[in-house]
């Protein structure tokens, strides 16, 4: 009898201490924090190889740190899905002059295996014939972790110039 | 002793069941699917609240969607952030004419108070003297869930239309 009791008592306590693991609502933020912090340095890293990527001119190394479905949304083009459609769009832009990216990450959020980055850059596109064209401007991309790996999921961004209003173009 | 025993097992088989929650891969898959699932049903309802409260006018309205320290990223103009800089970034917009907006989500993916929406926009500009301005683009927004609420923590979008190459506008 004395086991039996015992027996019921120790599967009384497994059941009450093995609960769904209900993280309150402190544990989670500490824990996102902590997941930021480590993401964020996992990410700058990411950040300097794709501006790496950029400055050397190769598409293949560009679309490697995108996800095999990621969505890359440049503006006034439409957005394109997936690694091949990303390396073929910025393939064109490469080969016509050299491009200098630099990202600078403002905030980094994580949960688990998904991040957001938002950020500014500063970029510079100078044509084999032609002068530089500098822009300036902010990004925002979601992260995911493959594999023990932060890759860009979705990437989109845009200029901080104003638009040139329509008439405003030289007419001499 | 036969107690003395029946505890330390007891307190054996608590331990062991308890280890950390270690959640498989294929469990947060599924888990993360089920929120992301969860997400897209309240994270449309708020986008039918920003269309009405673009379609109305209504500065506050649109600006009370978005999280107290939010960022929104509009092309060319630099980022705004804060609940009351994106008021008053909308409301002179509002003042000028009226805007009819259209979001369509393409995709969410969600883990616990994280959400990343991907979609499509269709917007219109109606100056209150000139021509409507129509724009289609693509966005890209990090939902953050506030007391049970989801709200727009970054935003960010740009257009699909080619930029106006420099010189191209009417000479005559």
């Amino acid at each position: 009898m004395r086991t039996t009791r015992w027996t019921a008592a120790a599967l009384l306590l497994v059941a009450a201490a093995c609960k769904p693991p209900a993280e309150t609502a402190e544990q989670m933020a500490t824990r996102m924090a902590a997941e930021a912090d480590s993401a964020r340095t996992a990410i700058a890293a990411q950040d300097r190889r794709f501006e790496a990527a950029m400055a050397g001119g190769w598409a293949d190394s560009l679309a490697a740190l995108y996800t095999e479905d990621a969505s890359m949304m440049a503006p006034n083009m439409a957005g394109v899905t997936g690694r091949e459609g990303i390396r073929a769009a910025f393939a064109p832009m490469m080969q016509g002059g050299k491009a200098t990216l630099t990202l600078n990450t403002v905030s980094v959020v994580a949960n688990g295996p998904m991040a957001v980055e938002r950020g500014t850059y500063h970029f510079t596109f100078t044509p084999t014939r032609g002068p530089a064209q500098p822009d300036s401007g902010k990004y925002l991309v979601h992260w995911h972790k493959v594999n023990g790996t932060w890759l860009l999921a979705d990437d989109i961004w845009n200029s901080d110039a104003p638009m040139m209003p329509a008439g405003s173009a030289k007419r001499n």
